[in-house]
């Protein structure tokens, strides 16, 4: 969906847009080769972009400028191994929307660098990713409501430009040099998002309805409570803790807060249901927030025994992958927060 | 109304408290002599609350342990007129809801400040006001809805103190020794919520309407550059820009822009009315965010002349002092944001 929807700057500027889908997107593809609406966007992509399945990706690859990755967390081995070839031989900025955080070697690591080693040696050299973060719902990207991002990597002349090539009157691009920090953010707030919607769930469990006196307090503490440890995770992965409080961090948790499948999630979770009943209510939708937190339950144990953490520093974050990944009932540790981040 | 709520936590901590209402406040106190629901707050304060009108503060004063003022900020140099002597001759810790920044003697100044200076000699030198800073709905409270807030002060001793007191398994209280941070983001907020508004206006007016794609892309950007301002302006104020990540700050943005009429006042700008139009729609409501507009852009003339500021600094801002007090159109400088402070 947002790799669909990134299409939307790129044509308004006059560019050719090619959109491949995965073996998973057959659906998706078929009904934009029939000039359907995308079923996922339930919306029309501008007429500039032409689909293409999986199967024609060499085609669809011949004398593109730049190729834009749009696949989940999961699929970016298969990307480096589909595309590696190609970009060894003809290295092209590579941007990726893809979000999430990966444990290896003893490590928490952003998607960008994950890709980018698993390229073959000689694409490795010459192609330096450019991720996509801050706060943007695809839908209305697609309908060009003004959205306001960051282009993040660790070559700024590839993020300047792609962002030259992308920006325009309602897509703001800014130039953010800590890719470790935006987009650990980008991940993150997926896993805190999920805390924040607990409070409509404790509200409903209270008897609260819409229109009562709501859990706003609740959910706001919840919310500053996920920067202050948002900036410790950056902190820990060498990111600048800094970049938390701009668009990659506060901006990009305060819209996934805003609607969207994390918060429903959150809120069953909070209305006492257990973890399996409130992964069956979600009807299949893909819960980015476990898949994050998982990683980052594994690199906390590695943490805490390596003495780079203490069990008192990340409470909110513990009781979410207690809660997410162990089946712990919610039980808000309010009482642990702090006011401001004591770094 | 905060003032009111802020009885629920002492009363469940089995205090006695008594609430005095200032001239304006005749009808509430009536209807809570007789029992009556808060008239403002449409609920009932807890049993343990004594209602006195403004002329009874004497009794209502004899042997209290401390004082809490809920006045609006133009109604603290009175509270610290009608307070004065009976602080001088017997001193008790002094906390403080009311919100706000005033311009004076060539610097912004935190209400606690302006109080504790407004105070005869004697109970100046012995009376160290504490704030009470954080993301607090009143309604919520008097619920006893979870609730985090900060206490605040240049007297961390006199904070300990009143936390202790205060704080239960629903009222959750941090120190933050950061008072001139803390209680410039408590006004702040305001503001900047009026900023984040505008998104559903201008969704509204581009033909949308609840349930359809919204524009929370452009609230968030909105959202995440009002927190970089906030620490912009907190350390041009002296104060600690990274207290703005926590409760004071992001966490009472995010409840201010849920809900309420600050948000609600942005909106109807938002769509297009005038400044006039816009305020007759608020039917009399207390526009905070317009005070403390007006004592920002005058400080703001000030640093710009000064040097302290340059005039591409602070983008929003300016917008936003623009609208609400110069009658300017909305036209967000998103082109103008940042990714992060760039402090």
């Amino acid at each position: 969906m947002m790799g669909s929807a990134l299409s939307v700057p790129f044509v308004a500027n006059g560019h050719d847009v090619r959109l491949v889908g995965t073996r998973l997107d057959k659906e998706i593809i078929e009904a934009l080769k029939q000039r359907a609406p995308h079923p996922k966007l339930r919306a029309s992509l501008p007429a500039g972009v032409q689909p293409y399945f999986a199967e024609e990706l060499d085609s669809a690859l011949e004398q593109a400028d730049a190729i834009a990755l749009g696949v989940s967390s999961a699929g970016v081995s298969w990307a480096a191994e589909i595309l590696g070839a190609q970009l060894a031989r003809r290295p092209v900025p590579v941007m990726m929307v893809s979000k999430g955080l990966v444990w290896q070697r003893e490590r928490l690591e952003v998607l960008p660098d994950v890709f980018q080693a698993l390229l073959p040696e000689r694409a490795r050299e010459r192609v330096l990713p450019v991720g996509v973060a801050g706060p943007c719902i695809a839908g209305e990207l697609l309908q060009a409501a003004p959205t306001s991002v960051v282009f993040t990597g660790r070559s700024q002349a590839a993020c300047v430009e792609l962002a030259e090539l992308a920006r325009n009157d309602f897509y703001f691009v800014q130039v953010e040099p800590d890719v470790v920090g935006a987009e650990a953010c980008a991940a993150l707030k997926n896993a805190f998002a999920m805390g924040v919607g607990f409070g409509a769930g404790v509200h409903e469990a209270r008897g609260g309805g819409a229109g009562s006196v709501a859990h706003h307090n609740y959910e706001a503490a919840v919310f500053a409570q996920a920067i202050v440890e948002m900036q410790r995770i950056v902190e820990l992965l060498g990111g600048n803790p800094k970049t938390v409080s701009g668009l990659s961090g506060t901006g990009d948790l305060a819209v996934t807060c805003n609607g969207g499948r994390t918060g429903r999630f959150g809120k069953w979770l909070g209305t006492g249901l257990s973890l399996r009943e409130a992964v069956a209510k979600m009807e299949g939708a893909t819960l980015e927030c476990l898949d994050v937190l998982r990683e980052l339950s594994t690199a906390l144990s590695w943490y805490d025994a390596a003495g780079r953490t203490t069990p008192s520093e990340l409470p909110l974050l513990r009781h979410l992958a207690d809660v997410a990944l162990r089946g712990v009932p919610v039980s808000m540790p309010f009482a642990k927060f702090v006011a401001t981040s004591p770094a």
